[in-house]
């Protein structure tokens, strides 16, 4: 005998597919969801229905936008000369969190990962490519996870960025600002040393 | 500067609502679901339409229901003579896990908790009344959580039940099965002791 309605075992299912969403918990949202009043769920429905045809990706950087150029390509107070080679969307929103950075983006969509099936042809690489051989292109900064994908990735693409008359850079590598010196693990102590700048 | 277009901030607000997730999560949840072919975030978005409208309350145990009454007050092979009281629905689905019980149920949808303002009108302990005042009801199971809230809400309803010729009992205290001694708190070491049975 089925425990719940099939509807209610149908939304704990679709909550279920959800990564880092266990059975358990998946009927709890289920159940939450349904204890919605009638529009706060219709509300929910319509904000799945519109991010996913209100979204899409920037013709120029790829990032995620409300259609049309991405806020950031947009801005003409935003300097195109250089351009900060991400990963994710997600990573955007982080460099931007830093206001460090005023240039232009071009997020890749995923890191190569031949683990995964993910090669070059699956990332936005071309468009990169095609924006710098525009010539107005001065940096670009390789701002992908230092992780082994990460530093493939980057490695990959700062080769294919040789023939241009272009600086490829990477992130700085660390200690991070906070951290303790006696928790950082070896390989970042090395990096943090090798990089070590004048006072 | 928004760092996501506003369809993707409004899922990531609308996954933050929900129990147990956090900023963070409901980002990754709303970027997965926007990573999502476009039929099968329609079909996300369907079940939750259809489980607020598709299920109701079965108007004789409360317990949830796709229409008309549940599976479990249908069925003829089930044994009305019985109701096991419960706070929610899925503690009727933890109790059919057992396979121990064949009677009816009663879900009341909450349990009295002044705290969160939930008094004896907010739950359906009315509908139980009725049910047993009609004469066919031999035994009424209190299976509420054995915390305080729990306990109070089957204290409050034994009393109410009182005038009925009808049998109320309570699940019974004790260590866990698989558990082990050591670890049992004293509270549940104690009801073990007391609740003992001849061999």
């Amino acid at each position: 005998m089925e425990y719940f309605p099939a509807p209610l075992e149908r939304l704990v299912e679709q909550f279920a597919r959800l990564p880092g969403i266990g059975g358990k918990s998946a009927q709890r949202l289920a159940f939450f969801v349904l204890g919605l009043p009638e529009e706060e769920a219709q509300a929910f429905a319509g904000a799945i229905i519109d991010a996913k045809r209100g979204v899409t990706c920037c013709p120029v950087c790829q990032n995620f936008t409300a259609g049309g150029l991405c806020p950031i390509c947009a801005s003409p107070k935003r300097d195109g000369t250089t351009i900060c080679v991400v990963a994710d969307p997600r990573d955007v929103a982080a460099v931007e969190r830093s206001r460090e950075y005023s240039g232009h983006y071009h997020v890749l969509h995923g890191v190569i990962s031949p683990m995964n099936h993910v090669g070059p042809d699956d990332l936005a690489i071309k468009p990169l490519l095609e924006r710098v051989s525009k010539g107005d292109v001065e940096e670009v900064i390789m701002a992908t996870n230092p992780d082994t994908e990460g530093e493939a990735t980057a490695m990959y693409i700062a080769r294919l960025l040789k023939p241009f008359d272009v600086r490829v850079t990477r992130l700085a590598y660390g200690i991070p600002v906070g951290g303790h010196l006696e928790f950082a693990d070896d390989a970042t102590l090395m990096r943090a040393l090798e990089g070590r700048r004048e006072m």
